[in-house]
């Protein structure tokens, strides 16, 4: 039987990806480790049988006996220091403990000589500072990472090939782009949004969203099409090889707000806060997803007004 | 006065910056740190007034002490962990202590909010694989680190980009290729030769060296030439620069083992040992000094001849 285990468990990833493999139908064993206790009921499915063990990534020795115990075919390592606004204030505890955490599991897997497929999770921050004409951002695109964790992540792609190259352990990398979808804490952008939208619709709160630039482009896919990529690189992603997980679409702040608006019906009003402007944003990121479409026959399951909605229907219950 | 941090200041290339602030005839102070003693007398200079502290560079609060109690105006940064075999045994160790000991700096310099500017040593080993045809290389080269250790260095760069935009610390970057120079220790390859060539000299021993695959092209340079290099960055380099540090020109180690033959009037047998060769090793490395010597003037001032014969004269009057 296939055993994944899986870092970052307590997130949302990683609950969605527990549905897919559920959706396979086939039964598969997941350990889950994270330091936080999820707060999802792992005990649900039928077909994947979960267990979870709260650990430290940081803590080597934890890490060792999990890994050993366990014998993971598939390591699937979600875990991060995840938010570039912390590692602008801490930008040592961002980079030290993102690439530790990655060698601490790069370790065990080589020392334990396992037969086991690593997802090493990178980010579209690892892009950098980039320009219009760049679009979309294809894997090959020179890297100028301008944040600590964006540094810290594309030092663990680095690591990555030396490991894959120097000891042949199998490794697939992914730089994944901004995810959206239900479930998703409210720190981030389009989650807060919707948060609000549904409050403004359910209580009849006044009708206006303060916000940052919302002429910024991003490229949001569905975090259930992200986990379903997730599964098709351990199956079919070549070790070594960096796969951006995108939508190859760009949509503005602005208008995914108007979408969520218009489906519940309501007229906004933003106010732009200068606060929230941060200075060095780009302006536009939109990512290929070629390379992965031609490697495993992914493709994209939801679109952007499904997710939307799906969205908005998670807080009008939530709240 | 000028204040000179010297980390890494037991090494060979610390001597030699040393000597070099000697020779200009101004009064300046250097404090240098290394976890070992330096086996040279740092007591003779009359214009550079030497200090030393034993002290380990992981040990963050040990480089706080030093670094609030100095008020260093220049940092001078050579300690490192810089063994590429080494790195391939200790993938670990090697990424994060060189890592961490250069954040170490980074961040007392940053919560000190300190005037002054850090010299970032980095390698030509950044640069990976490389072919014929990208020689010689400029700093704008794409980086394919191919070792733990030029992954670390690579890491480096990337995070003091971050600190120079992000937080105005002011670094120079290099990217040093081969030094040689008298009182280089024999781990190094032409030290290594040179000595076996004094000895065969020295004590009429058998003519002949074992010795990796000589067909193979570095960009040597002297030793006293890199650390004028690093002084004029200190003075005329921009922050958040990169510079290559090398003469621009190629040699193969088979010509540099019969050139100091030649000096020393013997004709040498080399039989190649296979374990010696090191598989992935590039055939080529040459490096274009052109940035530097537009920013700052510098430019070499030792040939390589005079460099080998001192080399030469370094073991004969040693051994």
């Amino acid at each position: 039987m296939e055993k994944y285990l899986v870092t970052g468990f307590s997130g949302f990833v990683s609950f969605h990806f527990l549905s897919y493999l559920e959706s396979l139908a086939i039964q598969v064993v997941v350990l889950g480790i994270d330091i936080n206790e999820p707060d999802f009921d792992y005990h649900v499915f039928l077909h994947v049988k979960c267990h979870f063990n709260s650990i430290d990534l940081l803590n080597k020795s934890q890490i060792d006996h999990v890994i050993y115990d366990f014998q993971p075919s598939y390591i699937l390592h979600l875990a991060s220091y995840s938010s570039v606004a912390f590692s602008w204030k801490h930008p040592v505890t961002s980079f030290s403990n993102n690439t530790n955490i990655f060698l601490n599991l790069l370790e065990q897997v080589r020392s334990l000589n396992l037969n086991c497929r690593i997802l090493s999770i990178g980010s579209s921050e690892e892009y950098g500072n980039v320009i219009e004409s760049d679009m979309p951002l294809r894997e090959e695109h020179v890297l100028k990472p301008v944040s600590p964790y964006a540094v810290a992540r594309v030092s663990q792609e680095m690591l990555s090939k030396i490991y894959v190259d120097g000891y042949k352990l199998d490794i697939v990398l992914t730089r994944s782009f901004n995810h959206i979808g239900p479930g998703q804490k409210e720190i981030f952008v389009i989650s807060s949004f919707a948060r609000q939208l549904a409050e403004i619709k359910k209580y009849n709160k006044p009708a206006f969203i303060i916000a940052g630039d919302l002429s910024i482009i991003r490229d949001f896919l569905d975090v259930r099409d992200v986990v379903v990529a997730y599964y098709q690189l351990f199956k079919k992603g070549v070790s070594g090889e960096v796969y951006n997980i995108c939508s190859g679409n760009g949509v503005s702040l602005a208008f995914i707000i108007k979408s969520m608006a218009t489906y519940l019906g309501l007229e906004i009003v933003t106010h732009v806060n200068q606060d929230l402007i941060r200075p060095n944003d780009n302006k536009i990121i939109i990512g290929s997803n070629l390379k992965i479409k031609n490697a495993t026959g992914w493709d994209l399951g939801y679109s952007l007004d499904k997710s939307l909605e799906d969205i908005i229907n998670f807080w009008l219950k939530k709240i």
